[in-house]
Formats: C-alpha cells, structure tokens, sequence
C-alpha cells in the first residue's frame, strides 16, 4: 500500500507491505487524514520520529484481530494514545492512556500513522461516527479535541476574560472548542482574513498590534511558533494562566522572571478526549471553512508543501472514498 | 544615616539623609535586616533598582506621620509591596497589593530598602512582633511568608509527593512552610551537609543525584538559578505541578516540549501574607540553624561577600540593638 513516511527529515511516498493488526487491534481503511502542524515539526525533527506519519483520519474497520466482528464496516475515529494496559498502570487504569509512560502515539511515537491506505489501532482506541456526519467533517475529531482538552484541565468562570492567541488552523478549532464555556472570548490573530473564521455571537477579534495594554484572565497560545510563549505572557494578567499548545523543535531563551514575579499559571495542553469533539461535530460545530485544500494521497508531497506555507488552514488528504 | 546602595551595579555603603515619612507611613529604626538573593541578583542588574537594597527586616517605629501614635515605640516586620490603595484598584481593594500594577517595592522597585539605620513604610504594611521572638528569629518573617505563599496558591493533597529542590536558605524555608501540608516533602540538594538542616519527621532528603527515575506530583524549584527550571521539569510526572521561584538577572534558552506534552503546570509563585509566617515562627518554627553568620552594617560590603559565595545560608546584618 501507498503510505506518507518521514525518514531522517525527509518526507516520501512509499510502497509498504498492509499493517497487520495485532489481538485487540483492527485494520482500518483510511477514507481522509488531515495534515496537523506536528507532522510539520516531526520532518523538521521534533520527536524523532521514523516511519508512516499522520494522526488525524477518519476510516472504516475493514478487519479485527480478536475482537468483536461487529466493528466491521463501522466507520470510526480513533485515539492516538494507545496506553500499555499493563495491569496496576495508573494512568491506562484511569482512562489516561494519553499520559501513560508506555505508550506509543499514533504517527508521532513508535506506530505507524494515518497517511496511508491501511493503518491498524487498539479497538478500544475506536468511536464509531455518525452516519449523516461527512468524512471531512469527522477528521476535524483530533484536532477539534486537543481544544475541548483545555476545558477538561481548566475550569473557566463565567466572569474570565479569555484571549485566544493565533488564527491558524489549531487556534480556530479552540475558538470552536471554548464556544463551550461561559468566558468572554477575544480571538488575536495577525491575518484579518483568518480572524474572520473567529468570530461569533460575543467573540471580539484583535490584530495582535490592537491587543495594547490590554490583559486577559487566560491566554491560550496556539501560534505554532517557539515565539509565542513570549507574547502570550504579555497579554497575561498577573495571577493568570498561559495555556501552552505549541510544541517546535526549537529552544529559543526564556526568561521566566515574569512567571514567578506575577505567579503566572503556565499550562501545557496536549491530546484530548475524542467524545466531546465526535458530540460537537454532530451537533453542527462548523469546520468547512477551516479546509484549505484538498488532495488524493498520491500528491502527499504537493499536500506537504501547501500545508507548510505560511497562513495555511487544514490540507486534506483523500486517501479513499 | 548609613545605607548600603546600589548604583549602576555597585554596591556601596553611604551616608544618606533620614528619609521623610509620607501621610500614612512610619519611620522604623532597623534592628536587624537579611541578605535575599534577590539582593545578589539586583546587584548583578536585575529588576534595574537603584537606591537602598533590602526588604528583610525587623525594626522599632520612631514615629508615626499622621497615623496611630499607639505603633510608636513597636517592634514591626513589615510587608514589602506597597499598593497604590487609589479607590477602584482592584488588588489593592482585594488585600493583594502585591499584584497591584501600581505598587512599589521595598529595595526592589522604587522604595529605598532595609539595609540602613532607618526606613519609612506605610502602617498598613505593619504587623507587630510578639514580644518573646527574637530579632534574629523576627527577620525570618518575609521570607518564610514565601515559602507559605506556596500553601495559598496550591492544594496540597494528603496524596501528594512533593519534591523540593535546592538547599539554600529559600529551599530549606519553603521545606519549614510546607510541613504545614500534609503532603509528603522529599528535600533535594547538592549539600549533604545543608540537606541536614531539611530533616525532620516523615522527610526524605535526597542528593540529586539519587534522584534517578522517581517523578513528583509537585516540584517546588528554589534552586535560585536559571537551570533550576529545566533539573525540576525531568522530577515532574505528567500533569505534575512545578512551582517556580527562582527570579535570575539572565535568560537561558529553554524547550517548553514537556510542559506541553506531559501537560505541566508551572506556576510562578513570589511573596506571600505575613500573618502565616509570623506565627509559624512564633509556635517554634525553627530558623536558627538557617544563619550563616552576622555584620554589623558597617561591614555590609563584607556582609554580600559572604552572602554570594557558593552555598551560603542567611546572613544578616545587626543594624542596631
């Protein structure tokens, strides 16, 4: 089969034997994967990472390896994280396979991911979609939950003022994510035509050079650039909290001072739960206009090179139909 | 009066003129004033202070300018953040002057500090001392109110392993602040010998090197370097919290990667409310052995010497009797 690999900093599409699925696991045909800035950061090294990449899909269960025959022909999402349910791990044993010291990330960390026609994954990992929602709308599931994660960690007061930092694609799913909670949102971009997918009942949008002197309760940085770090602090009252989503390659000097002087709150936020996301999506979440473009698996490298030019929004690969 | 200066980075004991207490304030002869490495660090550039350095301190009120002539003849410590108590701010009006944008600082942003014969200070920031504490003891106050800060911003958890890390005299304060949790403390340094002064009932300490693989649920960093950040960030599980308290005069490059991807929270953490520490000491809270050595102020220039070197616990300076 045809997969998306990255080897040593370089992308290729390659011929590779169909992944068998392990007990537990099952074989999924990929109908769409989407290009997520981390795959972006892995073939510039972040993680280091080898082998078939991609962790946005939406696909069908063509197969399963010791499992229930009824997942066959359900078209599902998947989670990334699969945990090593070793018995007296606290983490799988808590459903936070997401943090468990053992796992393997799908496309990220030590399993082959979505960018090809076949991928395999644990069954318990599996949510079936429903049927009226489209494929293009169910591969926003990841994405659009790494946003509903912020409001698992954090508990947002009706009274906050929350300052959503970047129009890329990752920041606009936030902006859809924390549509959920009672805060007042203000989306700060740099691309007027980015900020007008922001905006809602209630939500503002600023240019970043708009922002002043102005500070917010919560800062959510999803620049995607090492700077961002920097600018979200100064938009960040003192006793706030700084929701970090960025991970790049790089280091770049920090200074900390301002953390400790006006006892920030610095937050990482990764992966979230996929069912508050499939529940959004079904309920009529908007993603359409996040799509930049859209190309067959075959023009991954095309796909690649779209998705890596500046100001782009989600680039789809149609992988089957 | 004398009063040890700083200027454009050097450090000087001058003659100064009385300061001139405001509507509100008090003049305070000083009996005894401590060496904070923050005062290390403003010499080297940090905070950009000019003028008298030092914000711990035990004194006697001389005299009151429009205030309660009862505090005259008082023995005080003092909190060091002076709010502009303007009507509407709001962190003056929520007694968090310490957040106010507004607000001055003892020997560290535009308020001449401790470290003379005399200071001014406004009454509202005095709290009396009871009167068998020791001025030795009494001049623990501020920054044993940091180390209690910790307890105001965090829930300890009955659960929880607390990991702090460094044996200076901040560390081994938090370590007398924190045994108020019922969290379990493990004391990590470089110093067996200063690793002495953390024991105490159910406390482990550990040289960092023995840390090995173990990860905390909390990480208190009072390392007072740049590197701390990064030795506290390794000993934090997923989710963990590190608290940060190191303030340095330098940046160091950094990669926020784990503190994205284990979802961290870092949380910045300063001064604290004296009432706490104040009778922490007074129920026998033990500092004594915390004293590395005493100065007349005349040899205060001898008095940083001593300060600054590698591993030095609290020195102090004897004002006056």
């Amino acid at each position: 089969m045809k997969a998306v690999q990255v080897h040593d900093g370089r992308l290729e599409l390659r011929e590779v034997p169909l992944p068998d699925p392990h007990p537990g696991e099952a074989l999924i045909r990929v109908l769409r994967a989407g290009i997520c800035n981390t795959d972006l950061e892995i073939v510039k090294g972040y993680a280091g990472f080898s082998g078939t990449l991609g962790h946005e899909f939406v696909g069908v269960v063509e197969e399963v390896n010791d499992g229930e025959a009824g997942w066959k022909g359900v078209r599902v999402v998947g989670e990334i994280n699969l945990g090593c349910h070793e018995p007296g791990c606290p983490w799988c044993g808590a459903g936070m396979e997401r943090h468990c010291p053992r796992r393997t990330v799908l496309g990220i960390q030590g399993k082959d991911g979505c960018m090809a026609e076949y991928l395999t994954l644990p069954i318990r990992n599996l949510l079936p979609v429903p049927p009226d929602l489209p494929d293009d709308t169910a591969v926003f599931v990841e994405p659009l939950a790494a946003g509903f994660e912020i409001l698992e960690q954090l508990h947002l007061q009706p009274t906050d003022r929350v300052a959503i930092l970047g129009d890329g694609k990752l920041g606009l799913l936030i902006n859809r994510a924390l549509r959920f909670s009672p805060a007042t949102l203000t989306h700060v971009g740099k691309h007027p035509a980015k900020l007008t997918l922001a905006r809602g009942a209630g939500i503002r949008t600023l240019l970043l050079g708009e922002v002043g002197e102005e500070r917010f309760d919560v800062v959510v940085e999803a620049t995607g650039s090492a700077s961002g770090f920097e600018t979200a602090l100064a938009m960040v009252r003192p006793r706030g909290t700084l929701v970090l989503k960025t991970t790049v390659a790089d280091s770049i000097p920090l200074d900390l001072t301002q953390v400790v002087v006006d006892e920030i709150r610095v937050l990482g936020s990764r992966c979230g739960r996929f069912e508050p996301a499939l529940r959004a999506l079904s309920n009529g979440v908007e993603v359409d206009s996040l799509v930049q473009e859209r190309f067959p698996l075959e023009r991954a490298l095309d796909a690649f090179e779209v998705a890596g030019t500046r100001g782009s929004l989600k680039v789809l690969l149609e992988v089957s139909g």
